[in-house]
């Protein structure tokens, strides 16, 4: 992988007049739709970043709370961060261990490896009764690998995919664009022992989460409240590569100094 | 501030051919040459993103380790990191606090108040001896302000700077980009209790580190080795704003739940 990734120029479009997904809509067939009504189409290299949330509707990963009976340990952990117990409940149900619980406050490890608050349930946008929840996508690789699979085909080409959601950080206010699954797509760039400075200067330490930054620049465009633009087109990388997946931009539980 | 602050498109451009930056270089006279020899320029409402690198290199902020004599602290850090005692001192003198200390690890909380690995000082790059490190500057969102002064000078514009660095996580691999100044931006995007989704519901919880958000954006563009692309205008946002700083970005030790 050569670390020329990127030109001089990065375009970034967002698709638009997506309408509200419902379960088992055909997420990758709506956006086409989408983008042919835009006279829009998608150019081999491009990558196709979406927001989790409209693949876990269509995934139909609703939860209704009132259905929700809360475990003891959700109860005693209802108390302590004074969070809904049957939103608790979903939040353990989602998660491999807990790693903060404070008041307004539960972090934890999700079943995919990502340390998130509330596992990533939502309560916003979700086009429900406000005792409905929204999960993450069940295999966000797997998603990101289907809708490629379709694009490919349809217009043959290679492209990558990228399902992002907006995460909260250690040490900084605000969250950020983060990726949560991906397909055909170099997620981190390890330049170690392999790149040179201007100098010279064999580069010891660098490794690169590009995946992140693809999210994160997306994320500027999607919004978070109404504008209903969860699917950007991302021009101008040369980024693909099927070996990679999201799995290696998680920090292993040993080496990592902040759990 | 509405929440619209990004249209349908976004595009970045990497500013070619930046020289080496030497101490006392004029670095907005030169980007501004470097903009003309290309027929770009700025237009109302950009962002200028410049890596931290050529703005240290300008206020001479290296420093030859062969002139630094460490510290007793400094031996016995040195020791438990693995790290060259003289690199310790530096990293130290550059310090609020150690964050974490682990072979191979200095974490700290850097004067300017982020959490940054070896205190954000630098060897690769940096056109000198290899005795020679390269600290953070003083005050980014000062360097930013000039910067913006500039060019809004020049052109009779509106128009933001960001100073950024690359700057690695918890939990998950890679650096990403990071704002560490900024100038005439907002830096941090406050939706609670202001704005709504999609279903009229009032968004309790979301604050969008948007700053943060275009240096990752930007920093794709950058590169890390030998591209010799510190600085990207990006188009496409409206987020001008006088009143925040990148000191909005830092969570307070007393909510910081990860140190």
């Amino acid at each position: 992988m050569n670390k020329k990734y990127a030109g001089s120029e990065l375009n970034l479009t967002a698709i638009q007049n997506i309408p509200e997904i419902n379960p088992d809509d055909d997420v990758p067939h709506i956006i086409n739709r989408c983008l042919t009504d835009q006279n829009l189409d998608l150019k081999n290299k491009d990558i196709l970043v979406i927001a989790q949330k409209i693949i876990s509707k269509s995934e139909d990963r609703f939860v209704d709370l009132k259905t929700v009976k809360p475990s003891e340990k959700a109860l005693e952990i209802s108390k302590k961060t004074d969070k809904d117990p049957r939103l608790v409940e979903s939040i353990l149900g989602e998660a491999n261990e807990i790693i903060r619980a404070e008041k307004g406050i539960l972090v934890v490890e999700h079943k995919l490896g990502h340390i998130l608050a509330n596992a990533g349930i939502d309560r916003s946008n979700i086009a429900r009764t406000s005792d409905h929840v929204l999960l993450l996508p069940k295999d966000p690789d797997a998603s990101a690998r289907k809708i490629k699979n379709y694009f490919q085909g349809l217009y043959k080409i290679k492209i990558g995919v990228l399902i992002t959601d907006s995460i909260g950080r250690a040490w900084r206010l605000g969250t950020t664009g983060h990726a949560l699954g991906s397909s055909g797509i170099k997620t981190l760039m390890d330049l170690r022992n392999n790149e040179f400075d201007r100098d010279g200067r064999l580069l010891q330490s660098t490794v690169i989460g590009v995946a992140d930054q693809i999210a994160s620049a997306s994320t500027l465009l999607m919004g978070e409240s109404s504008e209903g633009t969860p699917a950007i087109i991302v021009r101008g990388l040369d980024l693909c590569d099927d070996s990679d997946t999201v799995k290696d931009l998680i920090r292993s539980a040993e080496e990592d100094l902040f759990r």
